[in-house]
């Protein structure tokens, strides 16, 4: 039939298809086809359409599926079910070794290497020669799609080291493994965190990477595919928080879940900015001989706002990066230098306004002055602020969208006039 | 010695190390270690890093370290060189057949596939048994880091399909090669935008990809580390543009760096501010009875800019995924409703500020249904700009940061203002 041939496209193509079909069109064509070939579409789709796919079958089906998935999928997809039907679903599971590997998956944290590692690997023993590693690793290599490395292992399952395929087929087929395999490998902790897993694979260029636990024995392995997902999500979470996108949205989501990824952190804005109309009422004494004060404060807003992004990108980056060490001293005076220097530059820009416009020169020269004092107070929490987060566990990406820029507006606001009242006295 | 053990750090912790370094100690350790070993080294630096320790080297100096990188890393290196040293470094090449592969890398373009790959494959006729491909493959695999797959061409070259590893290692060494091997392979031609074959290997989870030209011959591969490197990078291009960067600068640059970084948009968003004060002094009659209109700018600047971020985000994150498909008008539509929306609430949210507040409602009201008008405009402002940014060939990323929330900021006071006068009348 015309459906059966879809078997025939990538299963990454079908899923993108029926992202586009309605749940019911959707669990005709996952009900119709192989589980064989499903489990692979289920696994590839957004989460939210998959839960869709998922409250339509049985927990049976649900099984089906699994049974057809490798251990870190299977486990994901486990993990988004409802509480009680998760026991359910496992109970159901055929193969009783993969169900035991499943299992233990689901005991680790998402954003760990425990949470992302696969139980799909091909190991050896270190004692073994070259031929029997062969014989093993050929019916190994049956349940894995992609070897990569061979690990070897001692009789304890401690990791000793690996061996790639092309060691494999360029020995003599009697060699003592230990002969030949390299004893030095990368691996993580299956407690490490998967941006650091992420950082190690990217910086060693690895393809597959082994899991450990704390008596250095084998558990699992990461493979890079993965690894780009991981990048790409982290990337896009960072680039939408900075934007005050609170949920993952994307342009053909619906109208409701596109407004309620947008409407909180604009709410907080119009806080914010309400906070700025009794900052200024509370100055408003300025309207006399200095109206012109208040025609400045959308710029005052804009150059508190862009300084203090930039700096929380800059830092932001540099936590990702591991980058940010030294005193925190050090980067303050940094930091200032940075914002002294545009600072005295947009100033001096301010003042030869003033000139051309024929402002009076005590009033230009007040305004480039709060100015300066704005730029470097922003700068400073736009450094601070995600330094601060990142010590306390939280997500430093969250200060670079409109968290600083809406209270970079009222501190921003604030120290224009509290400044520009100092000098000019009204 | 101290420094020849170096050679047992990797590569890549060895290049963080010399990044850290002063030029002179760096060429001091790059002259005595191995070139087979340093070549690595200066492959991993940051394009400014290694310009530096290049100008150190001489041209034969530089030969000698590309004579051990791989086509694509020393295609890059090269591209990078002065124009008058290139010919001269690729003169001094030692080996023909790699000097010939290299300038073949140089002709294409950095942003496509050929600009990305590699001439590193190993490759079989698909008239061979698997005998021969495992011999001759053995010859070729000591040239290749990382073998992934193993293509298979026909006389002339022409990409036929691929081999796994696996597959060599699980049939018998007398079937013909075209009972083995998987007529299907995924592959792409050399001018393919880099983006483009990034999406096709993080779809497909790919870990090598073949690239052919117009004729479908087997002219390179790309391999996931490298695409890694690019996802990377686009991702941090598209962030710092968004938080208005212009180039490509890291929390540990010097001060000049950044500074020269950080003022152009800084300088944009003060001659936006210009704008707004021009503005503001054409609507000073306000001044008289609605002196308040004043204390709500940067209110209206705030939801101004987040809305507009928040919009071009979706937008510039869909075409980076390829997902902005259907009409204009539709989106156009969409948007609309969505500020419609958030407009509503947050104008009710104003009302209620003002009867709390005790504000006189007229004007409450005028400033909700202003503030309605300029996100509205504001997030249609957001939506086509990087639609048209995209269509022009001109990267729609630079849209989400201080250019929209510029324009922004102007468009939406001067829009306040105009539509408070036309209720209010002043
Ligand atoms: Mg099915
Ligand atoms: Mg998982
Ligand atoms: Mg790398
Ligand atoms: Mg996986
Ligand atoms: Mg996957
Ligand atoms: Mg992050
Ligand atoms: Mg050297
Ligand atoms: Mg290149
Ligand atoms: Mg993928
Ligand atoms: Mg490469
Ligand atoms: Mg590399
Ligand atoms: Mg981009
Ligand atoms: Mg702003």
């Amino acid at each position: 039939t015309l459906l059966k041939s879809l078997e025939d496209v990538h299963y990454a193509d079908v899923a993108e298809l029926i992202e586009e079909l309605s749940t019911e069109d959707s669990l005709y064509i996952i009900k119709l086809l192989d589980s064989d070939f499903t489990s692979d579409v289920i696994a590839e789709l957004d989460e939210d359409d998959r839960e869709k796919i998922l409250k339509g079958l049985s927990s049976k089906e649900i099984a089906e599926e699994i049974d057809e998935l490798d251990t870190d999928d299977a486990a994901d997809i486990i993990n988004e079910l409802p509480e009680e039907q998760k026991e359910e679903v496992i109970s159901q599971l055929e193969d009783v070794e993969h169900a035991k590997e499943i299992v233990e998956l689901l005991r680790y944290d998402e954003d760990t290497a425990g949470g992302l590692m696969a139980k799909e690997l091909v190991k050896v023993n270190e004692n073994w020669n070259v031929l029997t590693c062969v014989k093993e690793m050929r019916a190994q290599a049956e349940e894995v799609t992609r070897v990569h490395s061979i690990y070897v292992v001692d009789d304890s399952d401690v990791l000793k080291g690996r061996l790639s395929l092309k060691d494999l087929l360029t020995t003599s087929t009697r060699s003592p493994i230990t002969d030949v395999f390299i004893k030095n490998v990368d691996s993580v902790n299956v407690h490490d965190k998967t941006d650091e897993v992420a950082r190690i694979m990217q910086k060693y260029d690895l393809e597959a990477i082994p899991v450990v636990d704390e008596l250095g024995r084998l558990v699992g392995r990461i493979t890079i595919d993965d690894i780009v997902d991981v990048i790409k999500e982290e990337a896009e979470k960072d680039y939408q928080m900075a934007a005050g996108l609170v949920d993952d949205v994307e342009a053909d989501d619906s109208i409701i879940e596109l407004t309620k990824a947008r409407l909180p952190w604009l709410v907080l804005g119009l806080f914010g900015g309400l906070g700025s109309v009794f900052i200024m009422e509370g100055f408003d004494a300025a309207l006399g001989n200095y109206k012109e004060l208040f025609f400045f404060t959308p710029l005052i807003a804009a150059m508190a706002g862009n300084v203090g992004v930039q700096s929380s990108a800059i830092i932001v980056q540099g936590l990702a990066n591991d980058i940010i060490k030294g005193s925190l001293f050090k980067r303050l005076i940094k930091e200032v230098s940075i914002s002294l220097i545009s600072g005295v530059v947009l100033g001096l820009l301010i003042i030869i306004f003033g000139l051309v416009t024929s402002m009076d020169f005590k009033f230009s020269f007040t305004v480039a002055i709060s100015m300066l004092c704005v730029i470097i107070i922003a700068s400073l929490i736009g450094t601070f602020v995600p330094i601060i987060l990142d010590k306390r566990g939280i997500d430093p990406a969250i200060a670079t969208g409109p968290f600083i820029t809406t209270s970079n507006d009222i501190f921003g606001i604030f120290l224009f006039f509290y400044i520009a009242k100092s000098i000019l006295g009204f």
